[in-house]
């Protein structure tokens, strides 16, 4: 990044309070903002940070009125906060979509076909019968299995895996590391007390706007289809079993498990390092707080927690009691006594 | 997968009601079947299933009576479910061995063997002195690092990554992103509060029919090994610790961890998100519930729950009664009432 | 490895009692050791073991006294633990840092610049003005992002993925599958009930002497940045979320999950599988036990323990009467019935 003030005045549709010229190259909070920093004040009651900052530009509602001297330029708008998130946004696409081209070395089957404006990273395998859409990134040492899709604008970042047959919507972010495909957990005991193994045979389908983040896996099914419904939003490192099927919407914090076979609705919100065990069904619009272990279905939506999880202000109230049932201990003793002496 | 119900028929001996020239290109469940699956029926209770299925293909019990028409070719067998596992079994067979030759550009370091019909795909590593077997298929990104050893018909999906002196038995397969002999956590406290790493020197040993899960970890020993013996099932997001050793059979569920010196005994069970601290010692068939965390040695086969867990029974009946701790604080006050009332 | 034990006598030291020539090609424990194997013998209780092993070679203490004859060779130091010790840096160091030179194909940006003696494998990606020290190693299928820095002898194993902008300190090791500077998550939610994302333009900064475990994810800060300051030990699968401060030395084993913004203190301890929700402050020296959920911020150093986490000793208490709950309540029914019948 390396604009003017003016450049970006323009870009925000702002009036600029100094010089056109001043040149910016990073984007900070008021507080650690350096030279060459531009940032943003809306809250009123953050204005003293505006005497003192370093940063070189910031993005000011236009009827902000300031008291004292500011060694910094303005950018004044109608609303600074909206201003400075499309800044970000901005910011973000020119860099997220700037790369492109196909590296060298990379390894592109010569039966798959792409749109335009793709950018192919070296070391990525681009395996027979893959379709890419427009403008897809693909990082360095990233694994595309044959007979993959890809829909438009989807980026996948360096070394992930994708295995055969997936099926990725548009819009998409794979975060490094992630995984999508890989072999269900399934086997059968045979007698000896030995497991033979199940064949996964079906795929994952992720539809448009799904983000998934970095380490994250997502077994294939059995057979048929582990389906991550559009607009789902994955942390890194979680878990996600054969023949899953997440709801529109849903967002899922990081190192979350969650077995074969469940359904979760849509509109859930399910905290960090929460387990779901295999088969159950939780209901739309269901919040899960975080490490909480669901051993049964929800079928409405509501908060829960614990292991095994129950409604949400059941378990903090047990909580509240479990942490004194030492003193409680005492307090039925007493009784206890009191009994004796009568 | 596209195969003529004449070749399925034979392939599964059974008896074709259909056309021989029908094709199928996939296997679905009798559900979500549409044209071009084959899919099976062997409990009685769905029979109603077969009248409505749009598959292409039914593989049934040779005995089954049907009540009214159907719309799909029929294939006839003695039991229906174990030709069908059996179907499924030959096409991941095919599936998982049908790559041979080594794709250009991979790195094969001049001193490394091999064994018959390998794969190594596109962009894979193969170190000093490392020895294939037969029929091992190394997936594009792979790194296997110096004097690594990989038996027959084992499979490496993509970025797997092997550290130098591992020891890898046939028939395991390594999912994608499964890291293999990183670094042991051994550090020693130094005097000023930081730490000094002790040196990782040991390896790891994949015995024979060993599974890993996508993104899973197995750090090497300290000096010795690390030591997965045959037939363990380790699925996804996994952490085993250095020196750790896991008991023939062992199956254990995604996102458990395992300190460093744990030895496992044979055919436990594991749930996923379990916790083991280091040093400890669990005995053959034990089996320990999803999200438990275990502290102490378990000398007997039995089933624990909880952190720290104790008896599955024991923690449900307390936990029974955790959920209603609140009622009870009301129950003690009423009698402590009663009391002063006396 | 493949020294003669006058090499080594030489190297710690010690005064050989056996063939200068006889060489030795690992390291393991008493117990374990074979022909070709060096250990040591410290502690006067396990001297049975020494009239048994196989190994080549034994450092003792100078003053040692044996008592019956003996089937290896030894060598005497002062400090048989230190000069053990002291041998295993030695091998590791060298181990660490032998590899040297380009392997081709990689892909080194033109504009990227690089020091004395580093090793960068085949298949790593190296993006454009990365600064890569002295003795730096990066093994294959590495991705390092564009504007990257990386300190001296600091080592990025195989697979490795630092997204642009990372700062990298010296004596690092990165572990494989590690990921640094993935998005963070963060979304803004939508009134239709979709999620937009919030751009992560931030980066990471690891100090000096930082570790990271394999597969580990280390989120960029929104903006600013996720930093990890000097002598902080990460182990395997962890979850670091954006614009977490970690303080120096503090420790993490595998699988914890630490979310948003929350800063940590110096000389921390922290178990496995632990949780710490967004936003919150631990004071420096704070231990927390294993698979603890950490839910309100710590202000003096103090071990915690459960979910949500309280005092360690306080939770083991109303552990010890939660396993007994069931017959506390047997024990109010008493108490009920004595009271009806007075």
């Amino acid at each position: 990044m390396n604009f003017t003030l003016e450049q970006i005045a323009h870009l925000i549709g702002g009036k600029l309070d100094g010089s056109k010229e001043t040149k910016v190259n990073t984007i900070s909070s008021i507080e650690d903002a350096k030279e060459g920093s531009i940032t943003f004040l809306s809250n009123p009651k953050y204005e003293p940070l505006i005497y003192e900052t370093q940063a070189s530009a910031v993005i000011v509602d236009e009827k902000l009125f300031l008291n004292k001297k500011i060694n910094t330029a303005l950018i004044r708008v109608a609303d600074s906060y909206a201003a400075f998130t499309a800044l970000l946004e901005a910011y973000d696409r020119l860099l997220s979509f700037n790369k492109t081209g196909i590296e060298e070395p990379s390894f592109i089957n010569k039966t798959a076909t792409h749109g335009s404006d793709i950018y192919v990273g070296a070391f990525s395998y681009i395996g027979s019968n893959v379709k890419i859409g427009d403008q897809v990134k693909i990082y360095p040492n990233a694994y595309i299995g044959d007979d993959v899709t890809i829909g438009h604008q989807t980026i996948i970042h360096p070394g992930v895996r994708i295995y055969a047959k997936s099926v990725i919507g548009s819009h998409c972010t794979l975060q490094a590391g992630a995984v999508v495909g890989s072999d269900g957990f399934g086997y059968a005991p045979l007698e000896d007390g030995s497991y033979k193994k199940i064949p996964q045979l079906g795929n994952v389908v992720l539809e448009d706007h799904v983000d998934v983040g970095a380490n994250t896996v997502i077994d294939c099914a059995t057979f048929n289809t582990t389906l991550i419904k559009k607009g789902v939003k994955l942390d890194n490192l979680i878990q996600i079993g054969h023949n899953t099927l997440i709801g529109e919407n849903t967002v899922i914090a990081a190192q979350t498990g969650i077995a074969g076979s469940v359904k979760i609705g849509e509109n859930c919100k399910i905290g960090g390092q929460v387990g779901i065990a295999g088969h159950l069904k939780i209901a739309a619009k269901t919040q899960i707080q975080a490490q909480s272990g669901v051993s049964k279905n929800t079928k409405v939506a509501q908060t829960i927690y614990g292991t095994p999880a129950i409604d949400f202000n059941n378990y903090l109230r047990s909580y509240t009691v479990y942490k004194k049932l030492p003193k409680v201990m005492k307090q039925i003793e007493k009784i206890e006594e009191k009994l004796l002496n009568l």
